[in-house]
């Protein structure tokens, strides 16, 4: 065994300033988001109940580059600059010439991506005197996340749990408690969008962020964070990509073949990912870059892109999205962070384009290559990064037969510590695949409104 | 808030390449074991059917430093040099004129320290042939990292876990057998030593010990491999001082006035502060060592310098060290891997030459000062590392009231994301001091062996 660089690290020093909006390199302007009521384009002061101004303006923004506060970074570097780790081991175990990258988000403290868009939404509330957020969680991930932010910036903070998760993961409930966040059981009996569903309805991301809100909006003092979907949240994740190109270079890549990232909401995959698309864009790079989700919620590979509501009471403004329908209630998978029925706008106004593909796995596959994963680079991957894992395994399998040295970077979002419930299925065979039928999903797309 | 600096990383080539041990420079050297029948000094045959010959020799190891393998580098190189941090926000909360560093270990693929010598213990097997490695597990960070180990090198794991923690932690056991290992309720009915006990016993690790002891004892094939106490493993865990030593000095520290670190069986501690010692022999600087117990089980603070057994059926060597007799059953407090009867013989040593001092604090404070410290640093800590994140609290809190500018180095050992159960007891004030009777000492220290 020779000595081979295993970690390619930045110092804080070489932490990137500003995150990066696609929005102005893209070769179409992405469709605009719709008055739920009017049907016409949302403003800035249909925003204001829900979002401080900052991030309103984050969201239309035209610039390239948006500078990542003081403040903001000072909480990041708790723990980043994140890793690149170079998978030597798992190369081996699949005797592939592809060299595979990960970029690996679960080293933050709340084991996953999700705090690198907490930490400046809740910065950016604080200068507004907010005394409270609230939000809604899958898998609760981005619950714990912005329970972190608060403690931090002094805010109190209101999660809504998908019923599902809520009910059999009490450790990331108490995960989001230690971290000083108050959790409900969606739907709740707390608001009307929860009074709407039946007290033990397994719940939804849909169901979930119509219930917070509608608390936010009634309360002055009160607002509302999403942990996807929109402009700003992704752009807050590209600091991923950003990190990975600086940490691809030190490591003698100057050029990637392969960027694959799991996708639920868009925003871990569009934090890797878009950087790399500007690349592409420019000539300078040519990635295939691929969106992974689960055969159970495929909103990408075989849902439609029309305007459709964020959330399932229809709350929210219409966008154009990859969608399965606002009422879609995807199966009990494991993966909860990829139980929703949408995609980003701008990740779906990228795949309309043909600058992104998606890939849905089912999920025995995924957790297969998620143990091969641990018992060789030692990271027990999120089930939804596990997606990621299987599809780059195909993908390395694939240059074993062809004997493409492949240069692959895989988005690895998050730890699945706190998913050892899922494993343990998978390992006791109790695993079931559950794919979606034809029929359910044109039941879904049915109730997707006429725009 | 100014740019502050909050991690101090060292690159891969700034990787210590050696162990340190501490032996050759204590002032006397420490009273070797002593065989359980003739009570003559151990030879390294009487350990030969326990350990491959390179261990043995490091346990009676006269040279101050010993390199580390290439392959051995190589596993560490997927997590180590691990990161100090600069508690800026925990000073802040405390208001504490002292500079907090914690040296965190929680990092490795597996959670804690315990890789740190899992990794060079199953290397050194591996170049015998050996199939299968034996050992024991508390709270089932050193059963983890064996597993793990074990599946880098291509050697079965077979673990026997304490009963109380088998129970209660089904994630540990899932973990374990996610990197491969298989894992017993101990204590079990496959071996006698087992089977002296009720099946429902909650088990201590003394019992888990005898029983991988006597299955690795009865084959040719397997070998046993301990978590800690021994020398050998605690000049594994020194990498961890090392790193500290020159990240310190990157952050403009020379000089340290206080260490503090968790003591179960003395690894952690002693690898976090042998090569703080040495520099405290050699006059370069003069910390405080700390090495701190819990009140139900205060092997140092109350425990007695003796000869005593290493497991509870007297299979092993004796060994001089402060003991509570080694069938002393503590109560099932959640800091599984703080539950053991006696202390690492060199780390007993230099307590008894008044190097070392301990301290003994009781659970709920460890909780308390544990959900701080993951409010402001981010790290939820095992409960056994809880133990120094509460002492560093007192002590800093102490330097508020004497303005003391004290440079404080915490070993956080571990990440507690397995252990959320025992947050959400203390969350939910379920969570009990349960002190250690004098009675009950009395009675168990009854049965140490007078040699």
């Amino acid at each position: 065994m020779s000595e081979q660089q295993h970690k390619f690290v930045l110092d804080e020093s070489e932490m990137p300033t500003h995150w990066y909006n696609v929005v102005p390199d893209l070769p179409a302007p992405p469709p605009p988001p719709l008055h739920p009521g009017t049907r016409e384009p949302v403003g800035p002061d249909d925003l204001a109940p829900l979002f401080p101004i900052e991030l309103i303006l984050q969201e239309v923004s035209q610039e390239q580059y948006v500078e990542i506060p003081e403040a903001v970074r000072d909480v990041y570097k708790q723990w980043r600059p994140s890793p690149l780790f170079r998978a030597h081991r798992l190369e081996q175990k699949l005797g592939t010439p592809a060299r595979i990258y990960y970029k690996y988000e679960g080293v933050s403290p709340v084991g996953s991506h999700k705090l690198n868009t907490a930490a400046p939404q809740v910065y950016y509330n604080s200068l507004h005197g907010i005394r409270r957020l609230t939000t809604e969680t899958g898998a609760g991930q981005w619950g714990t996340a912005l329970s972190y932010a608060c403690a931090l910036f002094g805010i109190e903070c209101e999660v809504w749990q998908v019923g599902t998760s809520y009910d059999t993961k009490p450790q990331r409930r108490t995960l989001i408690e230690v971290f000083g966040g108050q959790v409900h059981r969606s739907p709740s009996r707390m608001t009307q969008s929860g009074q709407a569903f039946p007290e033990d309805h397994p719940g939804t991301l849909g169901i979930a962020i119509s219930e917070a809100v509608e608390v936010a909006a009634q309360a002055d003092d009160t607002k509302y964070s999403l942990g996807s979907v929109l402009n700003h949240v992704l752009m807050h994740q590209t600091i991923i990509g950003e990190e990975a190109l600086r940490q691809l270079a030190k490591a003698g890549e100057s050029s990637v073949d392969l960027v694959v990232g799991c996708a639920g909401g868009g925003s871990n995959f569009a934090g890797l990912a878009f950087p790399f698309l500007r690349e592409k864009l420019a000539g300078t790079q040519d990635p295939t870059i691929l969106a992974v989700e689960p055969t159970s919620c495929p909103t990408i590979t075989r849902g439609q892109y029309r305007y459709d509501f964020g959330d399932t009471a229809g709350l929210t403004p219409l966008m154009k999205m990859y969608t399965l329908g606002h009422q879609f209630v995807p199966s009990t998978i494991h993966a909860g962070g990829l139980r929703y029925h949408g995609m980003a706008p701008l990740v779906s106004h990228a795949v309309d384009l043909g600058l992104i593909e998606g890939r849905a796995l089912h999920q025995r596959e995924c957790f297969e290559a998620a143990v091969e994963f641990a018992r060789t680079e030692g990271v027990v991957a999120a089930p939804e990064s596990s997606h990621a894992v299987a599809q780059v395994r195909r993908e390395a399998l694939a240059c074993k037969e062809t004997g493409e040295e492949k240069v692959i970077v895989l988005g690895l979002s998050g730890h699945g510590l706190l998913e050892l419930g899922a494993y343990a299925d998978f390992l006791e065979d109790h695993l079931a695949d559950d794919p979606l039928s034809e029929d359910s999903l044109q039941a879904a797309l049915a109730h997707v409104p006429t725009v």
